[in-house]
Order: C-alpha cells, then sequence, then structure tokens
C-alpha cells in the first residue's frame, strides 16, 4: 500500500517550483481581475477559491477558479454584464457557460480560469445560487484541510482512476468538496477506504452528530453528507446508485491488492472486429439511434440523453421488445443504443380483455371482430389475438420518433436535434467509430483497474 | 324463441312408445340384477337411479344407471366381487371402471348400463363415497321435477350444444343434477337462462336462503350451488371459470338471438391447410410433445395432462421462452401443445446478481468469473452476462422430459406413457391429424354456436 502511494505521489503531488508558479499566476491574475472589475464598482473584489485555493488541486491540473464578489443589490443580468466585460479585458479565449446562472471560461498565462459573480454574504442564510456557497465551503476546509492535502489528492485522483470523480451529470460521481470531507471526517485517504469497503446504500455521514433516520427520510442518494456550513445540504445528492457501488467495490478491491493501476489505469483500447465478435457470439441484436450532437453543456445533455434512453426503452418494451440493455455516447454525433433479444417478432400477439359480463365487454367484442381470431373467453376474460403493430424495433423507433416529439416526451434539445438529422441502424451499422468504447463497455464491460496494460 | 324450442323438443323428448320401451328394459334389467345379487344375500336390492329414473334423459341416450344397496357390514372389496359376478351373469361387453370405488360398465338389451356399488343407508350422514349420495339427489329430484322434465333435457341439450355439459374433468362443466337443481330453482329453462345471463364469478345459489359471505368463504369455484340434501356440498365444485363463462355468454347471445345451432352446432371441420396458414399468418412457432395415451379414465387422464402442460409451460418461461399459449388433446397418443413468441432465443442473458457488499457478493463473483462478461455492477447489484442454457426451446423440453420425470414433476401416468414413447416436434410436424382439431380450436377459436353450416 505505502509503495503504490509513493510512486503516486509524485504524479499528483506539485513541485515546489509549481506550487510558486501557481501562486504568481493568481496574484497576477487576481490583481488584474480586481484592477478591472473595479472600473465598474469599486465595492466589487475577487477571491481564487476551489481547490487551488484550498491546496488540493492535482498535479497536472491548471484551472483557476476566480469568483468576483457583488454587494447584494445587483441583479443576475448586470452581474453577467460586468463579468462578461472583465473577462474579455483579462483572459483569452473566453466562453459563456450557463449552470444556475452564466460564468466565464478562459485562459490566463496557460492556466484554464472561470470567472464566477457571485454575492458577498456575511451569512449562508442570503444565498440565492449554489455558488454563493462556495465561498463558505472554502473558508470551512481551507481552515482545517491543513497537512491533509495530498489525502485528499490521493482520493481524488483514485476516484479519477475508477471513473466516479466528478459531480456533473455525464459521471454522477463524487465532487471535490466532498472528497475534502470525506478525508476531514476519517483522517486519510486510507481510512476513506476502509469506511467505504462496508458502506451499504443508505450511509449517513457528517462531521458532527447525525440523525440517521431524519437524513434518510429528506435525502434520498446512496450516500448522505450533511454539509458542515449547511445542514440542509446534501454534499452526496449528486452520486448514483452505480458510482458509489463502483467507490466501494473499487474500495474493497484496492484494500486487499494495492495497485497503481486504480488511479492510473491504462486507456480501454477496443478493435471493430472485438466488439463485432463479441456481438456476433451473444446473438443479440444491436440498435441504435442517431443525431447530431446538440451544442448544450453535458450537464444538459446527458440527463436529456437518458430520459430518451428510457423512454425508447420503454416504447420498445411495451411493443414486446425485449431490452437487454444498451447506453448513450455523445461525440460529433449523439448515440442512444440498445441491445435487445430480437430485432423482430412474430404477427400475432395474444390481447387479454375485460371479464366476461363486465361492462367493458361489449366494447371490446366490437372492437376486436376483425383480428387475427375471433375474440374467446380465456379463465373467465375476454382474450383475441391480434396482429402487432410493430414486427421490427427499429420500424418501431422509427415511426416513435416522427411527429411532434417533444408531445410524446422527447426532452428539448435531443428533439431539436433529431429534427435536424436521424439515424436509426441495426446491427453492425451501429458499430460507429466514435461509438465504439462505449458499446464495447456495454458489452463486456470491464472496471479500469482491471484493464490490460497495453 | 319458442319456435326454437319447439324445434329443439322432438329431437331430445322421448316419444311414448320409446319412454315405454325403456321402462320395459328398466324392469328386465332390475329383476335380473336382484335375483343374481340375491343368491348372495336376500338382504340386497337395486335400484334404477340417475336421469332415466327421473324422466329427464335425452331422447338419444340409452344409458341405464343401476345402483346395487349393500347393508353397511359390507367392505369395499366385498361388493366389487358381487358387483362384477353378478354384471357377468346380467350385461355383456363388460368393463371395470374406476372411481372412488370400481363399477361395472356393460350392456342390457342394448342399453349402456353402469352397475354401481353403494350402501343402503337411511340418513345421508352415514355416506362413505359420493355414489352413497345419489339415492337422496334422485330421491330429491323426483319428488320435485314432475312436469319440468323438459325444461331440464333443454337446458342440458343447451349446454351439450355449446360444450359445457358434464362435471367430468375433460369439460369441468355442469353435472344433471346441476342442471336438475337449476330448473327447479328458476322453474323453467328460459329463467335458467335469464338469470346466468347476469351472472358474474362469486354467484351462491341454493334451493332455500343461502349466506352468501359465508358460502364464499367455504367454496371457491364461480358458481356456488349448495346440495339440498347436504348443506356441506357445492354441487358446482367442479364448474371452471371457464365453461362458467361460456355459459354465461351463451345464455346472453341466445337470448338476444335464438338458434338451433346452440343445441345442435354443426362439427367443426378444419383443414390442414387452414391451420397451416393460420400458423403462417402468425409467425409464431408451435411445439407439441407426444406420447402413447396412457390407459386411465379421463377424469385422471385430464388433470395430468393440464399439470404437465403448466409444468412445462413454466420451464419454458423461465428459461425466457414466451409462451401464447396452447392446450392439451388425447387420442391415440396425448399431445400437449404450445404457441411461442420464438422458437430459439440468442445466446447471450443477463444474469442479475446481489447488491454489491452483500454477503452473496464472494459467491457470485467466483461463481460467475467465466461467463460471457465479466461481472459488472448494475445499479447497485452485480449483474453479468451469460450464456443461454438451451437457445431452441425444443431442445430445453427434451432435456427436461428425460432422467427421472416424477421427480421433475410430471404426473404418474404420463412420466410412464412418456418413458414409453416421446417425441418433441415444432411447426408443422405437431399438426397431427388427431390434433388438428384441438389446435385449430387454440388458434382460431370459434363459440360451437357460431360454426358455419357445412
Amino acid at each position: 500500500m505505502q509503495q503504490v502511494i509513493e510512486r503516486v505521489l509524485p504524479r499528483i503531488v506539485p513541485t515546489p517550483e509549481e506550487e510558486a508558479e501557481l501562486r504568481e499566476v493568481e496574484k497576477a491574475l487576481i490583481a488584474r481581475v480586481d484592477e478591472a472589475a473595479r472600473l465598474h464598482d469599486r465595492r466589487l473584489y475577487s477571491r481564487l477559491l476551489g481547490s487551488a485555493s484550498r491546496g488540493t488541486w492535482l498535479r497536472y491540473e491548471k484551472d483557476l477558479d476566480v469568483f468576483i464578489f457583488f454587494p447584494e443589490e445587483y441583479t443576475k443580468q448586470e452581474m453577467e454584464s460586468i463579468v462578461t466585460q472583465v473577462a474579455s479585458q483579462v483572459l483569452v479565449d473566453t466562453q459563456k457557460r450557463y449552470a444556475e446562472h452564466p460564468y466565464i471560461r478562459g485562459r490566463f498565462m496557460g492556466y484554464e480560469v472561470e470567472l464566477v459573480p457571485c454575492y458577498a454574504l456575511r451569512e449562508l442564510s442570503g444565498i440565492r445560487s449554489a455558488v454563493d456557497r462556495t465561498p463558505f465551503h472554502n473558508d470551512y476546509v481551507t481552515s482545517r484541510i491543513g497537512g491533509l492535502e495530498n489525502e485528499v489528492r490521493l482520493l481524488k485522483q483514485f476516484l479519477k482512476g475508477i471513473s466516479c470523480y466528478g459531480a456533473e451529470a455525464k459521471v454522477e460521481g463524487f465532487s471535490g468538496y466532498l472528497c475534502e470531507l470525506l478525508v476531514l471526517k476519517f483522517g486519510s485517504f486510507e481510512r476513506v477506504l476502509h469506511s467505504a469497503a462496508t458502506w451499504k446504500p443508505g450511509v449517513v455521514l457528517g462531521m458532527g452528530e447525525v440523525d440517521e433516520r431524519r437524513e434518510r427520510r429528506r435525502f434520498s442518494s446512496p450516500l448522505i453528507f450533511i454539509d458542515p456550513v449547511d445542514e440542509n445540504r446534501n454534499v452526496a445528492g449528486a452520486l448514483s446508485l452505480q458510482k458509489f457501488s463502483e467507490f466501494v467495490y473499487a474500495s474493497k478491491c484496492f484494500l486487499s491488492s494495492p495497485r497503481v493501476s486504480f488511479f492510473f489505469p491504462p486507456p480501454r483500447r477496443v478493435s471493430r472486429g472485438e466488439v463485432e465478435e463479441a456481438l456476433g457470439s451473444r446473438g443479440t441484436a444491436l440498435l441504435s439511434v442517431r443525431f447530431p450532437t446538440p451544442e448544450v453543456v453535458e450537464d444538459i445533455l446527458y440527463p436529456q440523453l437518458r430520459k430518451t434512453h428510457r423512454l425508447l426503452r420503454r416504447q420498445l418494451e411495451v411493443a414486446g421488445f425485449r431490452v437487454l440493455g444498451g447506453g448513450v455516447h455523445s461525440g460529433r454525433r449523439c448515440h442512444i443504443f440498445f441491445e435487445l433479444l430480437e430485432a423482430a417478432l412474430p404477427g400475432a400477439h395474444l390481447h387479454l380483455g375485460p371479464p366476461v359480463n363486465s361492462s367493458h365487454e361489449e366494447r371490446f367484442l366490437s372492437r376486436h371482430a376483425s383480428a387475427l381470431s375471433k375474440p374467446f373467453i380465456l379463465n373467465g376474460r375476454w382474450a383475441v389475438f391480434v396482429r402487432r403493430r410493430h414486427t421490427r424495433a427499429e420500424e418501431l423507433l422509427r415511426e416513435f420518433l416522427t411527429g411532434d416529439l417533444r408531445s410524446k416526451g422527447v426532452p428539448k434539445h435531443v428533439a431539436e436535434a433529431m429534427q435536424r438529422g436521424l439515424e436509426v441502424v441495426q446491427g453492425e451499422e451501429c458499430l460507429d467509430e466514435e461509438a465504439l468504447l462505449s458499446i464495447a463497455e456495454y458489452l463486456t464491460p470491464l472496471f479500469p483497474w482491471e484493464r490490460e496494460q497495453g
């Protein structure tokens, strides 16, 4: 274990020179932002927040999160306007991004910078959006983390290695702040893992005493961690059961056989031939819906892709197709794919109706007078063999995905993108180069730390 | 309605000459039986019971049920021995049959005769088997039915026409005694139908007051008719929900459009080509299990065939095959057939395991180390893609039906017959000439009264 950690640390802990450089850049950046902001209002000021300020950033990351603090009388529009102007004076390659409210991404002296407007608040009770909470998180962690920074770095890198890092919708994993709190709670990277190895869904944690029953009634995520700066917030609210379970299992595996590959797994490589072979030996049918990727951030895109996946899966299943599984992928195009037990179904279909002599009897009998069979009685209920509307899964999806998609439950951005170009393909046609890895990860799942060194 | 009934009556009511002939035969038969029986014990005597004695037999039926009454000290073996000897002296073409206890079938002056031993009892409380109840039924009906005999004949013939007559296991319909009670209860054939047209499962009837709730707790058949000679017996206990519902619907249809074809439907004729076409247009897979018909009475055979059908259906469904329906047929051979949505399934199969970090985790992981995929986590549970054991339904049944069939739940007589010769066939091979009608009745069900006149 200690050997593994000693091989990992140099790759994630910045050298003193690198740290000094970051502090130089920070100083210059804050000075420039403050200068530009005060041209608008002398009360404005900026601070570096996030992992760079807390000393828990990873060596190879060059991200700086700079918050500009506004008096409370500012409107969101005014803040957006000023931040945009400041960014254009200080940063290069700027882009506006949208979360709860807009912020700016850009670069400064080779560092990736996020410039975020927030309110300058004395008390947390006045917050208006999630970013207003960040300064309080920063203060909480900064005042306690001294000496544990590298433990946090180990936990973050471990979670990255096992694909569980990040609270964003695409991952639904562990946020940086949650990593810091876990290390503060348990005292070290290793102790966090020892605890995690015993977790089952429904774990309730907090920096102080917690009332497990009460918190489980208030929050439903598999791990509940009460925010020490706001007891009404669950820091692990975005954590999925999937990523929770993967972390638990990875912790057990790592503790029983520690290896560097948990932190730095080799990339998975798959060939088209390999995937074709896996598919052939399964004898199942692959079906994929493809369309141009909508131009929205992944935090909006991924929930919409997953919702569309569930929606289409339900359509297939209601029609009698059995879906083994599937997944989503976004690249140049979005791919929503399904593995089916059968690409086609026979024409006949047993349709069960109301009980004999019930009030719905007559309607059933008149409606199904010309089906594949005459209506008949099956154990006290009416039944009839009818012709299945769609015998091919492909056709079913094609027909479903025409017309007014929004009214059928397809989310906005996906619906719009589908209208710009939609393909429903089957079999090897699904094995698009850019989706190949996602399909392989579905067909032959492999934990990152079990990948073979290439 | 009246016209229909007037066309039916001559076909089911015996002429005075026929009735006189039956009474002659009865007299001669009882005299011969009494004579032969008294050679064994002067206390023995015989009586004609059943529909011939009650005046409710159908014109074309020439059945006489003769009961020999024994004092209570006789054992079943002694009774069987004496009845056998009496039958050999009086009847020709005798055969021993087995119900609750043995009886003899044979012929006498062109009539079919059943010679049944029973105890001579003053009180019903002393009965030892169902046949001991028959004399009491006879007395109850005979003393009340005067003038309603033809109403009973109409109801019996109606039930025969719609395939709902007979309490035997093959039919699970209405017994003759139940027909008599229904007519006594409602006063006429037509009134029985008017009542039946309103029935829903759970009807409770009796000759006097009935406590519906209490009877529904004691008995579970769709129609409960409390036996007027034994309030602890439900006369309709053998009636299936299927036949109950068919009678209810037939009653409604007949009342709204009375036709002779309800009483005398034309036989259904099907050609092999017709069935092949129906099957082809459905696109489903027919599967049939065939074996020599066991030499047991249908009352024993049919429950065993149905039980085997359910057992095999469950095997198919557990393995992932979807069964639309099926049926059983017995002729020279027994046929247990199934219609499946698919004759074959793809090799891959998703196998869900225990939750991550549960006590069964390790066993699952070690057991499935070499499946189609490595074990992976699916929403907090372990899962793995495994190879399906049987991809063809035919193979599955063939394998299931080898070895010790009794221990697998196959009933005795079916298991023995299967060991003498078993075939599992698929598709058009299932369309054996003798099973063709049963298969057609399943694929394209048709109420008897809706059959076309040939």
